[in-house]
């Protein structure tokens, strides 16, 4: 692992993931899940032993490559992607937790990949299979350079876990070969990818490997996107005007991909939006490790115009699925939004690139909101159900008869024909350490309140930082400090969006003050050993309400409760929950309920309304006549798992 | 002109149309539009005349099979439709205003029609130009059977107005080849048409003609579609599987149009509305002449699913753009809905038919409905614009930015490359007066008020009954009689659904007494030449609320006046209609104001409320502020002709 310096404004220091252990209530469960049964699922998956499954296909199609099977290229096209994301989750997994069982799988499977690797570095097994004079013909469909990307991500995160070089070799032959290809130079292709990736990917093959032309080719195909005259249409003008059978639109749409301008001259998120995410993410890094201050600025009007204009509660972004795609600002429709999984993973990773930008809690704030709504939603609590689109609002006849809204599942599926979520998922668990804290050379950061501990150093103090944490169903967390020395630090700590109350820092059971800063509760003075640190948020359950610009929100509250949005399911609350009607002013009530594998959940119920109109007319005389019920509310992350019915996250008031 | 004797269990009599003129003070505005706009631009349309609309080449299509012009078939596979509908529109026109330089067009039209019919008399101009040895290869899709549906509609049109049956012999040369290709017998084809149509215009050429074979095709039809095993799989199968390339669906989809089961079993409306509202139309032609009480069950069942489950309040049916298609009972979405013009045409279509099956005013209700809600309101003031989509809610910035709701156009367009919709609105227009009266042995029932004079006769008394209506302004309307002898006979006027208050029918300025029954108000006794006969039917704005298993106007109310379905327009009450909220309770006061070549309207308005929460965050906690504002509400039919913004019918109370 290559030391690399890069430009850095914070002064943050590199942790390395082995250094961060993961230990929490909440969080162990799911880190569980993800070492007994979401990776071996996902393996099986990969190699088409699930029944009643989509099969996927993908180690199939490199046994082809690797010429030890014949057959043609199954499944999509970007199949090898899914392979790729599994490694790279086995990585990070190998780095908490060794299994040798599973290491010699992933080195199986690592082999194999080499074997497929043509004699020139090229590794793509569609091509390879099925077209191979036609490499680098359809950069905009055809997802060449998005697996390089992802083959990428998997070799570094298997070499950081591993120290085993293997697949990084085969990358760095892969990433020369497209450095070759690519580029404004004369003779280079001046094109880049349909669905970015390979630019966050060579930005962490640049820092594992500490070779700059890896940085300066994800620059390239940065900056190269949305140049005139548009790539993608002068390809697509070359073969024929023809498109990839999968091709959404019938003719290259500038704005799914992002190649309508230079990125530095978008203005609003705009496409498919785990394009998009991917895309800024690398931007993100871009702007700090070339001190870019022009990428930095876009970055951030991105980010807000995300967070701001096109991101529905649960942090589900892209508003349809037409493109996979954002709209507009303020159009947030909660029955046929797509909000993929792969969507908010990569909102996730735009996040923590950006907190490494700017330290502001607006970031992590979203990092959590992510990780409990969207991520571990979109898992069933079995590990082996997933969620492609996770929707706010759920009418299981609308889904089944309703063209429009086939996509909203109403349960969690096995797998899928395209699959990029479930190991999507796992990869963001399995780093999840690498989200939880930043050091800089005078303060520590902490930006989730996970439990476990982090080993960082200032000057000669080592310090072992143990947090202990009661989210997200208590305010409350707290850090003991193991030193061989007393060291003087700033400890920062989030101040969550959603506290209802003041926060509190005790040192030492003592209230302590605190600069508030960027978002941050600093506490600076000297630490000594044994050090005890307790934070208290009062988290009480919030009624909250839409921007009145978001049309479809209008009239309707959204319950919260600390980081969880809840949600009401027929399960609780019988059939037709539009006629449900709730006080914003109402009392809540706590309710501490067992919910399957998860243990203690904390449910609540209000006194409210259900719309009481027994009429056969479609149509009639205003009547008002309500009669009151209870009203149960469940976190979002935990809906779907007892049956299927109806769901929903905004309520009328 | 034969005169069939046809089964008729209420014994109603045949008046023709030109025994019924319309003299209305809010109708004659539009009869007088569709003589010197519509008639005429749609001709112009047809013949690619209209500067920046999309050409029709529906008479360029005929020139070329007609051998007078040499090229390709341009435009959908159904343009001749175009061409029909116009003249059959034209028919009716002349019925009622003579114009011989209008005469001498259609006839022109019909002699280049008869023209480009082939040596065995089959007239279709794409097969002919494209395809010729392909004829019935392709029912599914390609509208062979559809277009001559529509040119037999107007021969019957044309011949009835003007005696002239040079058209009627073309469509009848016509019917018999496809009597002959069609049917069970050994040799024909099992086939029915993808889009319904010709079922009931066969129906009318049976009447015209007196030739049964032509009612007997239409039951074949009918009764064939459906049937196991499925014609349009096994014509798929004999293609190899291909479909048009218009095709809306990847194979064949039974329920698009209608034909996943007989008719007989069919329960719920279902599929492509336009299709679906046709078939039913026929279905009631035929459970009426051939006294058929099992098709007349299947008739009231679909049709009670229609209007108590899948009708919008305006009368637009059609919940999905996707195949412009009936979705499932109570889904109806206001904003990504498709109504489409000619969905409300056919519906009245059927209105027509149950009446004469079923003397009920729900029937009765449902013409007036669309009369006074979509038909006209499809129509710009000036008739050369036209919505073939009519939604009940509109954002401008939606419709342009949102793939999903592209089909709502914000405002009326010039034409249409589909443009089905346009003529549609022409014929119904014109046929209006069919639509008014149902004369019985012994009863005469006014179903819509409209102004204007019948005659009828009963036994040796000659009546000349002339109405003059107040609607939709003013609940009144009267009749005075013209009779050359006194007559017994029942006179029974409709109480309109949208009644508020008692229904009073005064003779000769007093109270008389009616039996009430199916909804009309019956007055038997005798008349006397000079009686004047009074109704008073009180108007007032009532809110209206949605059955509340209709999701989406949960918390709603549309306000209604009379016949008329409101709505709110951001030209009168601003941007962000989702914002404003009304009490039901609320006092409405009227205000007659001008409104274009309308004349005086009666526009409404009342104290409201908006949502008054300036907020740059996207989510916040709740808070309740309102601003007191005055709202005031247009009738629907009349939205969009001051330019474009936003237009909603179900605000939030």
């Amino acid at each position: 692992m290559k030391n690399v310096k890069e430009f850095n404004q914070l002064n943050i220091k590199d942790i390395p993931l082995h250094e961060i252990q993961i230990d929490d209530s909440f969080w162990n469960n799911y880190r569980a899940l993800l070492k007994s049964t979401v990776i071996p699922y996902q393996y099986d998956a990969l190699n088409d032993r699930i029944p009643d499954a989509e099969p996927s296909y993908s180690v199939y199609n490199f046994r082809v490559t690797a010429g030890e099977l014949e057959g043609p290229h199954k499944g999509a096209i970007f199949q090898d992607s899914d392979v790729a994301k599994w490694l790279e989750a086995v990585g990070y997994l190998l780095t908490y937790e060794h299994d040798e069982e599973l290491e010699k799988k992933a080195d199986d499977l690592i082999d194999l990949i080499a074997r497929a690797q043509q004699p020139d570095g090229y590794l793509n097994t569609y091509y390879i299979i099925e077209e191979p004079d036609k490499r680098w013909t359809n950069l905009y469909d055809c997802h060449e350079l998005y697996c390089a990307g992802h083959m990428i991500e998997a070799a570094v995160s298997y070499y950081k876990a591993t120290g085993k070089n293997k697949l990084l070799e085969v990358v760095c032959r892969y990433a020369d070969l497209i450095n070759e290809v690519f580029g404004t130079e004369e003779g280079k292709l001046k094109g880049y990818p349909g669905h970015p990736e390979i630019e966050l990917a060579l930005v962490k093959l640049y820092q594992a490997t500490g070779n700059k032309k890896y940085l300066d080719l994800s620059k390239y195909f940065v900056d190269q996107r949305g140049q005139k005259p548009n790539y993608f249409v002068e390809e697509w003008e070359k073969r024929g005007r023809t498109l990839d059978k999968s091709s959404v639109f019938k003719q290259p749409n500038l704005y799914y991909g992002q190649s309508f301008a230079p990125v530095r001259e978008q203005e609003v998120a705009t496409g498919h939006s785990v394009r998009a995410v991917y895309l800024y993410s690398a931007m993100a890094d871009l702007a700090r490790i070339t001190n870019d201050e022009e990428l930095k600025t876009a970055c951030q009007r991105l980010w807000n115009n995300i967070t701001q204009k096109q991101m529905y509660i649960t942090g589900g972004i892209g508003s349809t699925e037409i493109g996979e795609a954002f709209t507009f600002d303020y159009d947030l429709p909660n029955d046929t939004m797509y909000c993929e999984t792969c969507a908010s993973v990569g909102l996730t990773f735009m996040a923590k690139r950006m907190l490494a930008l700017d330290l502001n809690s607006q970031y992590a704030d979203i990092i959590e909101k992510e990780l409990f709504n969207i991520i571990i939603e979109s898992m069933a609590l079995d590990g082996k159900h997933y969620f492609y689109v996770n929707p706010l609002e759920v009418w299981p006849e609308a889904s089944e008869k309703d063209p429009r809204r086939k996509h909203v599942k109403e349960t969690r599926q096995k797998w899928f024909g395209v699959s990029c979520c479930p190991p999507n998922v796992a990869r963001l668990l399995g780093s999840l350490g690498d989200y939880i804290y930043t050091v800089t050379d005078k303060a520590v950061y902490a930006h989730l309140y996970i439990g476990g501990h982090i080993n960082v150093n200032f000057e000669d103090a080592n310090i072992k930082i143990n947090q202990s944490s009661k989210l997200p169903w208590k305010g409350e967390s707290s850090f003991e400090l193991e030193m061989n020395q007393a060291a003087n630090f700033a400890f920062a700590f989030r101040i969550p969006a959603w506290i209802s109350g003041k926060f509190k820092v005790l040192v030492n059971g003592k209230d302590v003050q605190y600069v508030a800063e960027n978002g941050y509760a600093l506490v600076e003075r000297q630490w000594n050993n044994g050090d005890k640190i307790e934070l208290e948020m009062p988290m009480a359950i919030k009624m909250m309400r839409a921007n009145s610009k978001v049309q479809t929100d209008a009239g309707k509250v959204a319950i919260q409760r600390g980081p969880l949005v809840y949600c009401v399911e027929e399960h609780d609350n019988g059939k037709n929950l539009s006629a449900l009607l709730i006080d914003p002013k109402t009392e809540w009530k706590e309710k501490e309920e067992d919910f399957q594998s998860l243990g203690k959940i904390i449910a609540i119920q209000a006194d409210g309304y259900k719309d009481n109109i027994e009429h056969d007319q479609l149509y009639f005389t205003f009547e008002d006549s309500v009669q009151q019920i209870k009203i149960k509310a469940i976190p979002y992350f935990i809906w779907g798992n007892r049956g299927i019915g109806e769901m929903r996250i905004w309520l009328r008031y």
